[in-house]
């Protein structure tokens, strides 16, 4: 199929899931109602490290309404811990300790939400306190309490990245430039909190989830009730966003443990305060030591991170790995070091957030470029461009050759933001930034496609519609592949129960992974459509030709339906396509699929008055192989980067004394429109090289790593105020302006 | 794979869904609630045939608690006509006129069943009465009001099958018998009356139901509400019990059009009275002409057959076309002439009902055949054995070829019996009758195999289990294709939003049509298992074993889920097999797949002073070409059976002016365990020659049919008393006597 062939794909149909979604009849979790559901809430520890003496439930119990009370010694023979095969530390409910503040202790079921939260109330907790560790410092520091006996110094997991002689490198080296950067915790602020229904019957255990990895926590749940795969249900309806806050188990085991126990339906809906308590991203400490020749050719780097992970380990060990690559920036460095720690600390588990690792390690390295630039005297576009790999390089030792442009990428930006400098005529500072990443994309997804008797098409494919638009693009495939208007296909929701496979929704997979399987069950619809054709027109297969839901060769046609029909006995029929994304996939499966490329360049106006820091102009441009739908792959591009201007300006989980203090929406500010740069463009880059569908690769994630570091660089060339922390507030701005003044 | 290689398949295994429905815990459509669901129920006709003039809902509106009413004018601009193709006659509600007592005038929804009940008290209803007809004579009398405008005389439906020259064989006859038997109105009596809830939202029409056609109302309802079939979603769980009663549309479109307009889910669960107002079997008057040899050689053979189709023509023209089969008996009959006639009369509609047209046309066949052994003094079995048709002949003219052993068959029953004579030397009545059918089973099936990574495996397949157990079966078929325990295999409920498409369940069609399916998709499963370890062991396919669920193929071995989880690059993963049964399957679709055959002896008392007739032994034979399940084989037998007692002594629903009198349980008798003859068998004939999996065919609406011939035969051997009008009531039996005296 030639690309000018497309009649669907490469379009920006109007989304499948908008007119449900701006009417407001789209359901979402909190929207589904079980018949005799109960309410559930849970009972969370307020110390942030604590033994606990005794639970006194007795008065609670009392209480009219009341369903059920779940604490550990409840849980029977089940095995409670979530985690990672081999860090398997995050009980589903406190056992005899707390770790963190927020950390469910108990659970109760009532009748109503009200009653439930009454009767937390009665709930007596004895707990003994003991010292805790928030930050990573406080947690590797000589004496510092351990938070679990099997990780010493609270090192979690660590990982290196060696190339070359990095000694050897920075003696070779004219300049050297140290740096230490911090990248605060964030939430991922997806609108809809973490809400989860659970059943459990003689059928098995059903959950209804906001989640984005249901077969993932099919898995879980399989694994701590101890049964199996077939007889755990998790129906997931749309998601309302969620950048990583909603990948595995969260309180899903929970609620079914809980629901186990109430023996009848129970909901737990979370406020923004308790999503807050559930999950957040890494913050970071990032230490960068980098030597340079005179000329600017990067020569050598060294750096420490420390990623605080939180009480459990969650995905931590995987941000961790994932950022030793990341903390290199798209540049060709001889000689490389790279250390990174994930440190446990009495504060909520960080987990995956939209490119895991990314911001904190861009941050730090694209800001160090600029320093470097600076002190150099060469402007930090050029600076760039001499150091920058060039397709099929590789990023590290062993690793895939990059599959992207760098350059042309680069150009796209700065020519859109009017480069001739990081200083514009009127005083504005500009800056750029990469954002280079092997998003993960693991492979591992199945599809089925069926033709109806009537020439409707319905798509099973596991994929999450969390606002991404991936409906929309699943339907665009299957309707450009088997030549139907796009209203014929209807996407299900996900429901495991009949939903064939997928390994998640994330990553930036979905396009390319699933798609892929999706592309190839329509094919083997196709071909079977075909074939019916081909047998019931007498023709050869070559010579049938489909179109607009209908088969044609020469002067025999017959609709898509009518084929069924009369291969099925005219008694109705279906036609079921599949399709498989697998280990074949990828030439090395543990490599990255595909590389994601963002990159952004920045405009800003500085108020040295008070510190604010004004975006004029903001352009980002994604690599993304093909866009299947242009806008929406702009808006994903265009909504990582505003979700990079949170955490550049505002965003920020403060902890003091053990408690976070701004967990709500009044005290932890997140964009708005009126954060909107006042020239925003995403620009996309199609070569069609990636290894999805039509060559397309993922994206969504990329866009949020530069900003930061791009803004940044721009007020630090135009005001000469350097800051290796965030967010960017306009007192630490102002502080830094007053200390160079 | 030889038959005695099987593990699972041909062993009574326990059923699947046995623990949850001696435990109560099994789900029926009753038992579902949906969030917002209001309860509906209708306003009937209180006359048999009637105009309309108005209706007045002004009292009803004001009620508190009333959510909705319909009436014929709320139906907009759909297609509110239920029926075949051809003959889409039955309005979803009554349009300007009502045809029958018990038809849907006006619908309500209100907030319970109490306030719907009471809205229905004050709707007031102006009818104009007509006259109506009841019987057939009354239907095509001259004169006789008509029902529909489009059918003179009130016939819907006439077909006839000549073959030979009847008028020549009788004239070659030595004897001429013309005998009229009639068959009464009998209801199909299952457990679970009608029940549907419907809901209609931006997602489309969502159904539950306890119809054993969701494949087919999705259709009659996609047709009624101009959608594709894509937007209608019909989810059925367990249903208790349909015989035929749950065949297509019954109350379905019109919950659903009370759904519209109460713009919420609306649940209708009828009452056993309201069923039988629903569906109930054709009535018969079968005039039978028939010439032997004197040496009792069959000759010629005339019938007239006259089915009471009710208001409507739902499936009665296709009940009536299996007559013209049916009255033949498994003869060798040289001419022929069958006349059928479906009568339109103003009594509910006829529909299917377990083996269409069987009972009644052998109940005057197989009578017939004893009055005319009795005539020319021969034993009734030697009689039967002169004509009966051997393996391979054809019953009509191109007919498929008869396919099974009826000698066989009939030995089989008669030693069993103890047969010596229609008279026992203790003077006990004996009689045999034969069930031989073409039960239509249409083909067209799908379904899907998924092997989960933990081995664990999932079938989706839209037959409904209704008591036959029909998911342990295919559960069979599936653990015995891919080699593992029966345990590890879940049969999903249909849901036709996710289950591949099934034209039915009924029509014996289930293990011989969709059981292919199973069978083909599981074979597809285990080819890609066998490739994925060809694969990963490094050796030839061929050299691969399966076994209780791991692959081993020298000193190599692993789990399936191992398999697939290399496959799948360690992620997780699953295989999809899918299967159809499709026109492929028979060499001609629209003759019969198979023969279904079905053999009765019995041997009664009678009391002859009150008529009560006691059956003291029943033996029923089935040929079942291969049992997969022996134990649910002799159930489903011996059920048809119990069935086939029921309208032999008790069942008749009686109309007197217009009305049902006898719509109730206490008025209408079904057969209890009382009524289990003292000694009852049930003989399965395995000669693994039917065209299903491992030889299956269909079986479950053979035994059935020769009940009641069977006691009338021997009722007449053994006391003189031939009765051609059932049932055979005491009274009925005591008048017969009397007369005799």
């Amino acid at each position: 199929m030639k690309v000018d062939d497309f009649k669907i794909v490469g379009t920006s149909v109007r989304r499948v899931d908008g007119l449900d979604k701006v009417t407001g009849q789209a359901k979402y979790t909190g929207d589904i109602i079980v018949p005799g559901m109960v309410e559930g809430k849970f009972l969370r520890s307020p110390y942030a490290h604590a033994r606990i003496l005794s639970i006194d439930t007795a008065e609670a119990e009392r209480l009219p309404g009341l369903v059920a009370i779940l604490t550990a010694k409840d849980l029977g023979d089940i095995h409670p811990y979530l985690g990672r095969k081999d860090r398997k530390d995050q009980p589903i409910i406190a056992m005899d300790r707390v770790l963190y503040v927020g950390q469910p202790v108990v659970a109760v079921a009532a009748v109503d939400a009200f009653t439930a939260e009454e009767a937390l109330g009665k709930i007596r907790v004895e707990y003994e306190e003991t010292p805790f560790v928030i930050s990573v410092p406080e947690a590797i520091a000589d004496g510092a309490p351990l938070i679990h006996s099997f990780a010493p110094n609270n090192i979690c997991f660590q990982d290196e990245l060696i190339k070359g002689d990095v000694d050897k490198g920075f003696a070779e080296s004219d300049e050297i430039f140290e740096d230490t950067f911090e990248f605060p915790m964030v939430y991922h602020y997806s609108m809809e909190p973490h809400t989860t229904i659970a059943k459990v019957d003689s059928e098995g255990i059903t959950v209804w989830s906001s989640n984005t990895h249901p077969f993932g926590i099919r898995q879980e749940i399989a694994e701590v009730f101890g049964c199996s795969l077939s007889k755990v249900r998790v129906i997931v309806p749309l998601v309302g966003g969620a950048y990583g806050s909603k990948s595995g188990g969260k309180i899903e085991p929970l609620v079914v443990a809980l629901a186990r126990q109430a023996a009848t339906a129970v909901r737990v809906r979370q406020s923004v305060p308790e999503a807050m308590m559930t999950v957040r991203r890494h913050s970071a400490i990032c230490k960068v030591k980098t030597g340079v020749k005179r000329d600017g050719t990067l020569v050598a780097k060294q750096a420490e991170i420390y990623l605080n992970t939180g009480a459990f380990a969650e995905t931590g060990p995987i941000v961790t790995g994932r950022t030793l690559t990341r903390i290199l920036g798209p540049y060709r460095i001889p000689h490389i070091k790279v250390k990174a720690y994930c440190v446990y600390t009495n504060t909520v588990s960080a987990a995956s957030f939209r490119s895991i690792g990314g911001p904190q390690t861009a941050w730090a390295t694209e800001s160090q470029m600029d320093i470097i630039a600076q002190k150099l005297g060469v402007d930090p576009v050029q600076f760039r461009r001499k150091n920058l790999l060039r397709r099929g390089e590789e990023l590290k030792p062993k690793g895939n050759p990059l599959d992207a442009d760098l350059f042309k990428a680069l150009d796209s930006v700065t020519q859109k933001i009017g480069w001739d400098g990081p200083v514009s005529k009127n005083g504005s500072g500009r800056g750029v930034a990469f954002g280079v990443t092997d998003p993960g994309a693991p492979l591992a997804s199945t599809a089925t496609v069926h033709v109806l008797s009537d020439g409707s098409v319905v798509l099973l494919a596991g994929t999450i519609e969390v606002g991404q638009g991936a409906r929309t693009i699943m339907s665009q495939i299957v309707a450009e592949e088997l030549s139907v208007p796009l209203e014929r296909v209807t996407m299900r929701s996900t429901d495991t129960a009949y939903t064939p496979f997928d390994r998640s929704t994330g990553s930036s997979r979905s396009t390319t992974v699933m798609g892929k399987a999706v592309q190839l069950a329509a094919q083997d619809a196709r071909r079977q459509l075909l074939e019916l054709a081909a047998e019931q027109f007498e023709a050869p297969f070559e010579a049938i030709a489909l179109r607009d839901g209908v088969a044609a060769a020469g002067n025999k046609a017959a609709a898509y339906g009518d084929l069924i029909h009369r291969h099925f006995a005219m008694q109705g029929g279906e036609i079921v396509g599949c399709g498989y994304a697998h280990s074949g996939m990828a030439p090395k499966p543990s490599n990255p699929l595909f590389w994601e490329i963002g990159i952004g360049a920045v405009e800003v106006e500085v108020d040295r008055e008070t510190g604010a820091i004004r975006v004029k102009k903001y352009v980002s441009a994604a690599d993304v192989g093909k866009a299947l739908h242009p806008i929406q792959c702009e808006g994903q591009d265009e909504g990582a980067a505003m979700m990079g201007v949170g955490h550049t300006f505002y965003e920020s989980i403060i902890y003091e004394g053990g408690q976070i203090v701004n967990s709500s929406l009044i005290d932890y500010k997140v964009p708005t429109f009126d954060d909107v740069p006042d020239e925003f463009e995403a620009i996309l880059i199609e070569d069609q090289n990636g290894p999805g569908p039509y060559g397309a690769k993922g994206m969504g994630e990329g866009g949020i790593i530069p900003v930061a570091p791009a803004i940044a660089n721009a007020l630090a060339w135009s005001t000469g105020a350097r800051i290796k922390e965030l967010p960017l507030t306009p007192e630490r701005v102002w502080r830094s302006l007053q200390k160079r003044v």
